[in-house]
Parts: C-alpha cells; sequence; structure tokens
C-alpha cells in the first residue's frame, strides 16, 4: 500500500481554507498513487480549538466541512482529525476524533484515548477520554489509529493508567498510525524519535506519524512527520516548518534515513520565523513596528522580523533619551543598514519631561526612583502603540525571558506589544541566536553583542546592577522554570543560597505583569503563558535547607 | 454527634496562616463540644493552587503541615482538604483528597473523584481521579465523604460516566460530607441549594457542606456552608462573604431555616468588596488609586473600593483634557464629597500635545482617529501608573464586561490596572448596581447615573456612536457570552441581524485586547480571564442563517 503524509498547515475555525487545503492534498495523494492519505489531528478545525469548541455552531460547522470531505473523497482512504459529538449522554459532549472516509462515506471513527491536560494542553476541558480501542482495517490492513498522546504514555513515570494499545496488546497488527498536533520546543524532536521507536518496537509495528506545521498563537508546529520501521529505525522525516506531502510504501522499507541536523538555534531560528508569520497571516496584519535601543534583545526581534515578513513590512523605531548613550542610536542605525530597513527616530525627552511636568505635585519631595524609570518606559510604548495605530501595524514585543522571569521590564511599557517574539529565549540564548544568525551573514552589529546590557533609564544604569549576571541567572531561572526546582534543590547544584533566593523571590513578585504580557512563542518546554499558571495572590515560600 | 462547619478564609500557598487558622478553629470546635470539625477542600494550602502543585518543594509543605495538624488534633475528628500523593506510579502524581484525623494521626484519606475541568476549573491538569469510593466511620456514623464536584454530576446531562455514591448506592449510609472550593456567581446559591438537595433525596441522607470564604485572585468564594435534611429541606445556612464556625447537631434538626434573601446586587456588591480586599490583604498591598472620569464605571469602583479599603487608602485622580466636559470634573467631585475621599486634578492636555509633536513626523497627512484617542487614554494610564510607582498604591482598573467585550478600551490605556472590578459586570448592571447601592444613602451623584455614556476622546463622542445602546447590546453579549450562542440563535431571540454580526464580530476581533488584561473579579457563570479561553489567531465566522 501506497500511504500519503500530508502535513499541512490549519488555521483554526478557517473551515474554508482547511477544507480546501485538505481536499486539494488528496487530490495530489490520489495522482501520487497512494491508496491512503493521512492529515494530523483536529485537522478540519485547527488545533488548539480552545474553547471556540464550546459553541454549538462550530461543531456544527466542523460535521459539515468532515461530511463534505467524505463525499468528495473517491478511490482513496482519508484519515482526518475533527471533534465528533459523544453521542451516550454521559461524560463530556464531544470526542478528539480520527475520522476515516472513503467513496463518499465515513467508515470509521477512532476517539482519542488519553488527552493530554498538563502544560499548553487542556483537553479534557473538552473532550471526553475513548474507553473501547477497536483497530481499524484499511486495503486488509490491520491498523492501530491513534492520536497524538495515545503513543505517549511514558514507560517509567506514566500519566495515565493504561494506554490504548497496552490494553490491546494481546492481539498483533499491522501499522501504527499516529495523527498529531505536537508542539515544537527545541529538544522536541529527539523526544518525539524516541517515543514513537519505543512504541514501534514494544509492538513490533512500523508507525507513520503526521504532525501539523505552521503556528497558531503561542504554539508552533514544527512539522516532522515520521517513519519508523518495526524495528524502531527512522525511516522517513518529513520537511520541518513547512507543508509537505510525502509519499511512502507499505511494507515499510527499512532501511534508516539521515536524520535532520538542524542545531539547537537553527531549530529556534525557523521557528520564530514561522510564528512571526503565522501570526501575521492567520491574523490578517501586514506590517510590524518595534522600538530599537541599540540592545541585543530588539536587534534580534528585528532580524528575525525581517526574514518574516521582508524588510518593506518591517518599521523600526528609535526613541532615544537623555539617559541614552551615543552608541545606541549608532549600533541601531548599523543594524537597519544590515537589515534593509528604514528607521524613524523620535526622541522622547521632551514628552518625559511633560510628564514630570504634570506630576509634580504628587511626586513633590520624593526622589527620582522606579516611578520616572517607567514614565520613560511607558512614553516609548505609548509612541510605539500610536504609530501601531496610525498605520495599522502590530507591535512587537522585544521582552526576553530573563528580564521577564525576574520582572525587569515595564509594564504597558517595554512589556507592550501584540506577540512576544524571544520570550521564550533566555539572555544567554538571545546572544547565542544572535552569533548564530551572524554565522553566515554579518547581519547583528559586533558593537550590539558585546556591550554591558542596560535598560538605560537611569545614568550609567546596568543590568548587573540589579540582578546577578545573566550566566548565572539563566542557569537559576532554568531550574526554577523549566524543571521546577525549590531553593533547596538549586543551591545543592552550587549555586549560591542568597542569589538563588533572591531570584526565586522575583519570579514569584512578578507573576502579575507576566499576566497582562503578550502571547509569547513558545521554544521551550515551559514558556510564559498559556502553559504555566500561577496564583496571583498566593504568598509561597520556597524552602531553603532541608 | 456535634459538627462544626468551620468556614475559613485561606490563603494560597500561605501554610503558616492556614494552618494557624485550621488550628484555632478546632479548638474552637472542641469547645463547643464538637466531636467532628469540617474544613473546606485544600483548606491547608489554599484554592487554587495551580501551577504550585508541580513543585516537589509544595507538594513537601502540604504534607508536613497536615501531619503537624494531626499531630496537634486531640479528643475530636477534624476533616480537612489537602493534596495527596498517587503512589501507584501509575496516573498523575496527586489526588486532591479530604484527610480525617484524630488523636494524633491520619485516619482515613479519601480522594476526589469528578475533577472539574471547565469554566475557570483545571483540576484534571494537576490530580489524578479516585476510582474506589469507599466510605470512612466516625463515631459510629458510616459517613460518604465527598469533595464538591462529587456531588455536581448533573442528573440530565452528567458531565461524567458515574459519581462516587451513585457507584455504591446500593449501600445506606447515615451522612454526607461535602468539602468544597466552590466560587461565587450572582446565581449560585440556588443552583448549589438544588443539588445538595437533589442528592439528600437521592440518597435519604443529611448532607454537610463547607464551603471556602474569600477571594483568590479572580474568585470569590462566597461562604454559604450549609446543611440539608434527608428530606432535601435547608436546615442550616452559614454566612455569607464572612468566616463562620457553626455547630449543627446529627440527627439533623429536620426543620427549615429561613434562607439567605439578598437580592442578586447586594450579593454583587458584597463579593467585589470581599474580591476587592481579599486582592489587596493577601498580596500585602495598602492603596489603591483610580481614574475618575465623572462617568459611572469609575465612580461604581471608587464606591466599592472605599468600601474594601476604606477611604483614606482610595486615592482618585480627575484628569480631564480638552475633550472632557465641565460637568466630568463637578460630578467627580462631587462623588468624591459623598466617599469622604481626597482626590487630585491632573490635566492631559500639554503631555497630550508633546506626544502630539513626537509623532508629528510620524502622522503626517493623517487625519485625527483612533490613534489620537487612544494616546489621551495611554497618557491617563501613565500618569495613574507612575503614581501608583512612586507612592506603592496599586492601579484599579474601571472597565466593563459590555466595554470588554466589544473591545471598546484603550489596551495600556483605560484598560490598565493591576485588578479589574467591574470587568464582570455588563453596563446596564453596573448602572442597576450604582441604583442599588444609593437606595440606602446616596453615594453616586444623580448626574453621573443620567448622563450620556461617553469616552470624551474627541468633540461630542457617545458609545452609542459605534454601539448599540447598552440595553440591546448587553442582552446580545449575555446570549453570546453567557449562553454561547452564535448569530442564528440570537437573531431567532429577535434580534436585529446586522446588529447581532456586528457585535459577535467585535467580540471576535477583540480578544487580543483581553489576553493582556487584569484579573477580573467574576461574579457570573462566564467571566473574561480563566474561565474563556479563546485563540487570537482563530478565524470563524459563526453562521448567520440555517
Amino acid at each position: 500500500m501506497r500511504i500519503a503524509l500530508a502535513q499541512i498547515n490549519c488555521h483554526i475555525g478557517n473551515f474554508a481554507n482547511n477544507a480546501s487545503v485538505i481536499r486539494s492534498q488528496i487530490a495530489s495523494a490520489k495522482q501520487a498513487g497512494a491508496q491512503l492519505v493521512v492529515f494530523p489531528e483536529l485537522a478540519v478545525c485547527g488545533y488548539p480549538p480552545m474553547d471556540l469548541l464550546d459553541s454549538e455552531d462550530f461543531i456544527h460547522k466542523c460535521e459539515a466541512t468532515i461530511n463534505q470531505l467524505a463525499e468528495a473523497c473517491h478511490g482513496i482512504t482519508a484519515i482526518i482529525g475533527c471533534p465528533s459529538r459523544n453521542t451516550s449522554l454521559k461524560g463530556k459532549n464531544l470526542f478528539n476524533s480520527a475520522f476515516v472516509i472513503r467513496d463518499g462515506k465515513v467508515t470509521d471513527v477512532v476517539h482519542k484515548t488519553l488527552l493530554p491536560t498538563y502544560d499548553v494542553f487542556d483537553e479534557y476541558r473538552y473532550f471526553e477520554p475513548n474507553s473501547e480501542f477497536n483497530f481499524i482495517h484499511i486495503d486488509g490492513l490491520k491498523v492501530a489509529l491513534t492520536i497524538c498522546e495515545d503513543l505517549w504514555n511514558e514507560e517509567d513515570d506514566p500519566m495515565y493508567k493504561f494506554s490504548p494499545l497496552e490494553k490491546s496488546d494481546s492481539e498483533s497488527f499491522d501499522l501504527i498510525i499516529n495523527i498529531a498536533a505536537s508542539p515544537f520546543d527545541y529538544a522536541h524532536r529527539e523526544k518525539r524519535l524516541a517515543i514513537l521507536s519505543r512504541n514501534a518496537k514494544k509492538f513490533k509495528s512500523p508507525v507513520v506519524y503526521v504532525n501539523h506545521v505552521g503556528a497558531q498563537n503561542d504554539l508552533i508546529f514544527d512539522g516532522g512527520s515520521m517513519v519508523i520501521s518495526a524495528e524502531g529505525g527512522l525511516t522517513h522525516e518529513s520537511a520541518y516548518f513547512s507543508p509537505a506531502l510525502d509519499i511512502i510504501d507499505f511494507p515499510i522499507d527499512s532501511k534508516k534515513t539521515s536524520p535532520s541536523t538542524d542545531s539547537k538555534y537553527e531549530r529556534i531560528r525557523k521557528a520564530l520565523v514561522c510564528g512571526i508569520r503565522d501570526y501575521f497571516e492567520k491574523c490578517g496584519f501586514n506590517d510590524a513596528v518595534l522600538g530599537l535601543s541599540g540592545g541585543v534583545d530588539s536587534a534580534l526581534v528585528a532580524a528575525l522580523a525581517t526574514e518574516a515578513l521582508g524588510p518593506k513590512r518591517v518599521h523600526p523605531v528609535l526613541m532615544p533619551s537623555g539617559f541614552s548613550s551615543e552608541h545606541s542610536i549608532k549600533d541601531a542605525i548599523e543594524l537597519c543598514d544590515h537589515l534593509g530597513l528604514s528607521h524613524s527616530i523620535i526622541p522622547i525627552q521632551d514628552v518625559f519631561e511633560s510628564f514630570l511636568k504634570a506630576t509634580e505635585k504628587s511626586f513633590e519631595g520624593k526622589p527620582f526612583d522606579i516611578a520616572e524609570e517607567n514614565i520613560q518606559s511607558r512614553t516609548r510604548g505609548t509612541i510605539l502603540m500610536a504609530i501601531a495605530n496610525k498605520h495599522r501595524y502590530v507591535l512587537l514585543n522585544t521582552s526576553n525571558k530573563s528580564e521577564l522571569a525576574v520582572g525587569y521590564g515595564t509594564l504597558y511599557g517595554d512589556m507592550a506589544g501584540g506577540l512576544s517574539v524571544i520570550g521564550d529565549l533566555y539572555k544567554t540564548e538571545v546572544y547565542a541566536l544572535c552569533e548564530h544568525i551572524n554565522e553566515s551573514k554579518l547581519i547583528i552589529p559586533h558593537n550590539i553583542l558585546s556591550k554591558v546590557p542596560s535598560a538605560e533609564l537611569r545614568p550609567n544604569q546596568k543590568d548587573s546592577d540589579s540582578l546577578p549576571e545573566y550566566e548565572i541567572l539563566d542557569k537559576i531561572l532554568f531550574h526554577h522554570i523549566e524543571e521546577r526546582l525549590g531553593i533547596t534543590d538549586i543551591v545543592l547544584k552550587g549555586f549560591d543560597e542568597p542569589t538563588v533566593a533572591k531570584t526565586i523571590r522575583l519570579v514569584f513578585s512578578s507573576e502579575f505583569k507576566r499576566f497582562q504580557f503578550a502571547p509569547v512563542l513558545r521554544v521551550s518546554t515551559k514558556a510564559f503563558g498559556t502553559g504555566r499558571r500561577m496564583p496571583l495572590v498566593a504568598k509561597y515560600q520556597y524552602s531553603n535547607g532541608r
């Protein structure tokens, strides 16, 4: 049997678009001689549809679309992800299902058993888990049709009491098909390959895995659909970050393929470019505006946005104050030259002074402090939003994960913006990505990479006045955020106790800022946003010492 | 048996505080001659602990605290909610449990079976559902110990396949105890009473129900612990919005009690006052600042904040522009006089003009539009935040649910603030609550209630220039947001099709604004925030017509 892996870029709720893409891929697969074409999880409505699933109108459109696709599907079998109704009257109203369609009809509907409900996933919010797993038959093959998490019950610490294939592991079968919506993080490919390979070996069956590609909100789907032989070897790997329709033959040729070799930073670069491009395209936006400070964060965002949107659609604004160093302007202009961007310069000193005059009475007798620093940052935020409003641009946010973590940013100031591009990159990762981008061609001027980080909101300010050096800070943050460790365990790893305690206290006390922050393009296993949900009113102090 | 219902105000993560409250209530219950004292769900750590549950340190503190409480508990049985570990190695790592403690020991641990995972609830994110329900025995009574949702599997549309008591309904027992974390909405008391009463009658058993009181983040717990006779009658009802330790005797005296008679708006008033007070107290904040426009929204927030914090801790700022009507200032000052607040006045015209000058080149040849309107709003937001930063105040947001729904507000401008006080009240409800507050004493000046709503951001602007009249708009929004209806079904209820379509389009296109909005004190069944999760990049058009 010839099988087509249709790795497509869906758009949440855009049924006309998704159906048209699916229809054209069915036609191409047929033309290539395939007997089966496999689409990703919830391909009909896009993933994640979130609370749109609560709308009867939305579910009705899902049903109407899958029925239209079935009617138009002849001479080939298609497997397509789509929500379906739970008709039993008990449990949640919906299933997350895989529809098998052929010759004008839906021949089988298989429901997802394991519903990820952690990190960015909320599936049990909407779906009833399947309780009876059945094999399906396609052109004489006995197929275990599974949906994403169904294969992800980890052996050493299973999150679910049983997985569907384990329940039926006395039966043998010919092929595992897994349709997925498995979002990118920079280490996810290896984890995915290991899990699929383990399942192949355990059940002595090849695995055909088809994933989404393209970004939705904060989530970036990287594609990388795969075929694994019954021996667990990778025999096919689809492209990353671009749609693909790849044809393979069953029985699976067990010759191993050469795996994708992109480095961590090349993956992140592609992911963020995809994230920006799809956010603009799917929201119907054209141009981006951003503030260029002469620092490394905004320089990186400008470079990524230019790669995603082209230089004509990126509008940098330089907004020097009395505290800005001269090289800030010079460095930012050099960056614009490298990227082919035309910039504008709007000094903020007059607006800043008019704010100081307005608040003179209220501030009487009080020294210059964070209030005045924040006024500068919010003046810039207001100017950028005014330009965005006037010209229908979208403001790109340039905060990094380190400063978001410790609250080293101004709400409504430098924390403003419709999309956070690098909010899931620690400061040291920001530098590393800049160096990676510079490897092929000099984009980020050397001076931007070598100068001491500073917010430039008061004379001679340096980030290290308030924060530990980033090399230390970022490691502590990684242990706390990605690995969820408290003070005691981080200190045991060799860090200074007061520094760890201060860092975690800062993370805790800045939850309210992140609560109001833009969606963050997710590239790690634990990004700020929907995947990390913290109570704002909590009073919790981590133990320091056992 | 004498039973004490300990309706307490917990603080998330504040183990020292929670343990001390629990210990003192155990002592008081013993002194009152009780053999059993019942505390709410997750009382040890507070509800909802959210992703703090992912921290080993946090779970360790839960265990240490419950063990200390057990050691100190002698001569009385206590039932206390606390997370516990799932030691089976399969499934999620934790249970949401009720600990039974007595004479220095934990005698029983019962786990929650039905895990609410919808609206504001995310329990399956953290907890494994209980699969074996067992009765417990307390002083010779056979007790069905349940946790909140365990009794909430609705008869006509059950969200779960089975509920724990249904599984064991062949057995008879003496008493149902339900420990809860059941957040307020203005119609929740009646629903709660109906559900508890139905369970009592179905299982022919009295029900003792103990709820949290006090606010955590956006959620307000109203207390209202109850006792229901086996015949389904309400025999005891604890106070609303204040802690209580109420003593009842078993067998239950089946004499009905007179139920709480607070009106919808009296409940909302108490809830919002509780929400503000606890947000400040639990976060460790003292004073509030807010902008007073002379309109009804900010007037209501000022009145509620003054009731919650006292007039000395509320700092209103009047920020007139060239477009402000003269009566705006006059009305706002009259309100301050009624509330005993001292106000400050900071005109924004000079700052506004300095922004216009700064953006002159970028705006060249473009007419006055939303960009200039938003600059005014953001100037006010920046001034308010500067005052908050300088004096360590918290900015209270004054947006209402109608304007949040349709995006009639400025991100980082009038949408700024640390807590949204009335973001779950439609504009017509804002007026009704003002009228209710004025019933006992004139607080909100008549002129504020009778003037035509306007944002006053351009000459002679009225809300109705851009929006349907609020009487119509609010009904359409209620059908769409609370009842999740699409265009077709709302039009069938007698509304004009273009108005409905436009309204829903506005709701859709303003998701990105609400994504960055403050926590909203929840008083309805569907508030903006954690209970309503929408994709930002979705392109979805509701059908209009079948």
